[in-house]
């Protein structure tokens, strides 16, 4: 299942290279029939949706989930694409950085998200601490010859931040500069509706940024606005249920 | 994760009751969220999908995916919803009788279907020979205390079968009838398409018959023909996937 060293390097390097062309566009996947439609429509990396993963699995989002079964599913959509593959990783599982990269390397992804909430405490963890174990995963995938592409999530626009939303621009950009410094990829202020509240970001974050279509965004204003990647997380997952939810519900009729 | 003997006793004559009870629809699911769904909109019973559940896991299907990958997710399924849970466990995996109701108690299973399709070779199996492996099933299912529901399909209909068209009414009757003396509760026809093909089915096979709904066959036609249980195999995981193919085609446009 793993794929050599070099081939690994190789997708990492095409994987980092997509966030300066084109918008990287990345309708999440949750399988490996869903990655397959994905990556045969055109789309030029994969992403994972790990909200959708787990409810797949049947756990509660928010590392609910056993990290085993989660890389287990993450490594199954690894195994049928043959474009580079990023990880919803979550929180990191609470996982020293080097464990990380291996086990992300052993199920053939070769990008990651991870997020600054506390699945534990609640909240956001102290970005310092998460900026210096940031930093231990791009070390950690130095010494494995493979460049992982890190998009760094940061919460702080999710209500459980606990961040009061004058306060979320500011506190935004303090912990995506963080994070770049300690070598993430991509920053990822996830749940950003204004296009005022994005276009800041977009400024003053250095390097990529990862957005999201919504009532004010759609794509081609994320386009316009300079926004490196966009995903969608669980959005196409939860449509495939709903759909299944009003069939079924059309055959007790 | 494994349900104790007198629960899956329970579930078991459950699902063997909703056989003779009102028809009995299963709108199959493929993982945990998608069996939430079904159980909770009030279906009594759940069932699997292993042509949806293989394409999950990125395998084909007729037994191309491990079964343990497949037993696994199956039990998923059957960690979550409090229905019974009857699983499509294929022609057995190569199973001896134990082994295969060890596996599937092991995940909370209380019945499935076994098709009579020979994977290695190519067409159908020997019907003698299956019937003594379906004994053997109902034996080992007596000995470990728990009354499994043993759907049996007959694969007569399907093209891959190789049985002439003008034939399978006949085969599948004659198959129906060994596999009902062998033990099994149900009797699982696939791809009938024809009315009057299922109404002589439904007179000729002794015991339950599992239809499927078609351009001849709606729910209400196939309630009025005495059919037991109705089945809609990858259907809904298929259209799932039919919408994330378009979807994903309209963020490429």
């Amino acid at each position: 299942m793993a794929a050599d060293v070099a081939d690994l390097k190789t997708r990492a390097e095409r994987l980092r290279e997509l966030h300066s062309e084109e918008m990287l566009v990345l309708p999440n996947a949750w399988d490996a029939a869903s990655a397959t439609i994905v990556a045969e429509a055109g789309f030029p990396a994969v992403a994972t949706a790990s909200a959708a993963i787990s409810a797949m699995l049947g756990y509660p989002d928010g590392e609910g989930a056993p990290w085993q079964e989660m890389f287990a599913a993450a490594g199954r959509v690894a195994r049928v694409v043959s474009v580079p593959v990023t990880v919803d990783a979550e929180a990191g599982y609470g996982m020293e950085p080097r464990e990380l990269v291996d086990r992300l390397l052993d199920i053939g992804a070769v990008g990651c998200n991870l997020e600054d909430t506390d699945h534990q405490a609640g909240g956001l963890v102290e970005a310092g601490a998460h900026a210096q174990w940031l930093a231990g995963v791009r070390s950690a995938a130095d010494d494995a010859e493979v460049p992982i592409v890190i998009n760094a999530r940061v919460d702080t626009f999710l209500p459980a931040s606990g961040i009061p939303e004058p306060d979320r621009v500011t506190e935004s950009i303090r912990r995506g500069r963080l994070y770049r410094d300690a070598g993430a990829d991509c920053i990822y202020p996830i749940g950003v509706r204004q296009k005022h509240d994005l276009a800041t970001l977009v400024t003053e974050l250095p390097g990529p940024v990862n957005g999201n279509t919504g009532e004010y965004l759609d794509l081609a204003t994320l386009r316009e606005m300079g926004v490196a990647r966009v995903s969608y997380g669980p959005r196409f997952y939860r449509a495939a249920l709903a759909d299944l939810k009003t069939a079924v519900q059309e055959l007790l009729a």
